[in-house]
């Protein structure tokens, strides 16, 4: 039997002008996907360049990370976005990190939304639907990765109606409720900190499909990519820890766009 | 003997938000070529997606007109930029431009830089490469459109350096000096207010491949597109007689981009 | 016994850069108060310039309109923004246009949010005192101009508890419900288009401090400023006509600021 | 004999938004006057009030610090403005200080121009002057400080028509010319990397107004305050080297706006 795979993937390019954020350097020797900021929330034309290149150098899938144009708020604040807007919005980053991927000859791989412009998509189904739509408009051969769980259903249906593929994520850091969504930052224990029990919650994602709620409650979820964090030493060095165990367990890590 | 054939090209979605600013659906309907303004210094998503519609609607060529990112200065204000963020601001704006002909399906037909970066580039070595090599980055299929007379030598071996096509547009109300350059607008006479008089060159551009400059000489240059404007009723009637002129002179008005 | 007097408010300097929006030149002859964008959600520092030395050439009085950093929405789209940063927001923007009061040597006399920023602090407390605080902080001397009738007590609390005036503005053409609050523009009949109407309005406002809200109901509330507009042609005219009435039934036509 | 004063002034507050630059709260134990970006080239509201707060508790004073309207390029790219439009920054964003100034209840003491705003100031009389308008409308007993040696006459010049005072900073870290000019940083040794021979340097401005040009010459110049960097660990050691230098030859260390 073969295999089973999973990808890692991690926001990248998050730099602006004189401001470095993320050690993007360090955290892709670990990963297979970068969700490349695209100028809205972060990143500009100089970064988004040579972040395609790191990422090329790596082979590592290059994916679009749009978000709302927020700068200042780092795109985490709710923004009251009609869907045209919100679609407009996409396809204007989207096609522009394009630009850098035909510039460096490499696929654009995927597009995952950044910060609120996730969260407020995720089991919105009127803007789940801009997303999709920005995304086939741009190449239907994208793969739209968003958050698996709760929202599955919700996603594939939408997705299935734009004709693209959509795959989930999950979070090795972050505590998960009974009915399968992500535990509000606000409650205790909603971020796992302790880098072996992050490492635990990865393995069984990755092998088992499956995340034991913050209720001991254990939930089935299709799980094909871990978001992981790169934004300082030890960040870094819990995503080589939990990518060693993965490899140590015989997953295949490689890329969510990659061939069967 | 087949008819000369000439491109009418107008700069375009340059409203912003909740700003307004040309008359797109009235110019239009008399010219080729459009120059869409990509978000830096005009344009914002949902502005693209509405012109790049309109154009498709009236069968008129997309173009990128990328310009700096300097919206309170219209991009009329020079910014030393090096090669390669000249290079990365271009990319990052045809890509962007890109994503809406995708979602119109319609092709990107060619890129003209706007306003100071326009100007910096037109004769400056250096920043025509990085204009080149951005175009041939996101696609060599793309036609370069810039300024001809005493600069079109330069232009088209960077143009051939850089493996795309460059095409050269004149001003039917602006006058020339002897040496085949643009007179400065500080000049008197530098703008040709005389609809009659515009007329006339553009007639004379068009058919003859020629100027008259401001002393009289005669010049020969090749011109493959007129660039008209289209801020204002009496500047979209100029157009209307311009077309109707060339028409009635039996040119053949298609978009630069058209095959033979 | 004196005559009653009322302050007529319209929201001014939304140009920005290339782009022209609002009749400040004609609609000033007719007002008391100007609200003066301060580049967040319109304006840039040569508008902010200009209108504050045309409404002192008028003897207008000027105020502040800080707004969200949204200028593609025009500060009409709800960002979730924390208390302290409303705040921290509000103070920048005020404090720049002071800036450009002093350069003309005209006091600031008011502050009123604009937008999204002024609708989502009505009846808010929260909000209100973010913004009443920045009032106070910057100058406890200064205005708030704010919406009155159902949430005028709430801002009368938040404004004495900030050590600050507050006073109340009106509709002349909007309708109002019964409970004495602004009836959702997405009702029929919330914005009175006839011009005649919308006078009977300003007058009823201004000499009875009462509204007849769309169910008939007679609504008293205070009105020290009567809100108008100044986008087009017919606008001005609907001002001229206002004001023309008001000063016909002999009210004195005096800015917020001015004794009494 | 009363000892001689020195001033010592670094940039600060140069975050934005998520992005953190400078380690201010280390620095500013050292300094005696901040230069606090104003949200052109660097800063955002929060990050001013943050500053202006920390900078009153260290009783450090408070300066603006204004740039080009170029995040991206951190306000180090040449923008070619109208001295109108140099105006028109300064003082929105002189103004936008002081309100968080007035905020924490202390006062605005000096302005110095940010990065390419500086330096093509410097030496021009028409953006001098343009700089020292902005100054005296805000507030005639602002400080502007700006650069010694070469430039100093015009400054004094400028300063004096203007009716404001002006004060000259110089750099203990960079090289001077013969004619008193800052060596290009192109130059090799323009750059002055080793914290003691910085040191001395900043002794010989201090207590000798005085600096040896690259060639050896002595030249005299005017030096009230010291410009020195906050960015990384090892500045700031630097910063309080030469602060206890400073102390050690028994200057008196104290910010440019009190009084002798």
């Amino acid at each position: 039997m073969e295999a089973k795979r999973i990808d890692i993937n991690c926001d990248m390019g998050e730099s602006y002008g004189a401001y470095r954020l993320g050690m993007d350097a360090e955290v892709i020797r670990y990963i297979t996907s970068a969700n490349v900021a695209c100028g809205y929330h972060a990143g500009d034309p100089q970064v988004m360049d040579r972040t395609v290149k790191l990422a090329k150098e790596h082979g590592v899938g290059v994916g679009a990370h749009p978000g709302y144009p927020d700068l200042v708020g780092f795109g985490r604040r709710n923004m009251e976005c009609t869907p045209e807007e919100v679609r407009d919005f996409m396809i204007y980053q989207i096609g522009a990190l394009q630009g850098f991927c035909a510039f460096h000859g490499v696929p654009l791989q995927h597009v995952k939304p950044h910060g609120s412009l996730y969260n407020m998509c995720v089991g919105n189904e009127t803007l789940s639907v801009a997303v999709a739509e920005a995304i086939a408009a741009v190449d239907p051969g994208l793969i739209w990765v968003t958050l698996g769980g709760a929202q599955a259903d919700l996603a594939k249906k939408v997705a299935a109606e734009a004709g693209i593929r959509v795959l989930f994520e999950a979070f090795p850091d972050r505590a998960y409720t009974p009915d399968g969504k992500l535990a509000s930052r606000k409650l205790p224990g909603a971020v796992i900190e302790d880098p072996k029990r992050a490492c635990e919650q990865a393995l069984r994602m990755a092998k088992e499909s499956a995340v034991i709620a913050l209720d001991g409650t254990r939930i089935e979820m299709e799980v094909h990519t871990l978001c992981v964090h790169g934004d300082n030493p030890s960040a870094v060095d819990h995503v080589k820890t939990i990518r060693q165990a993965l490899e140590a367990e015989g997953l295949r890590i490689v890329r969510v766009g990659a061939p069967d």
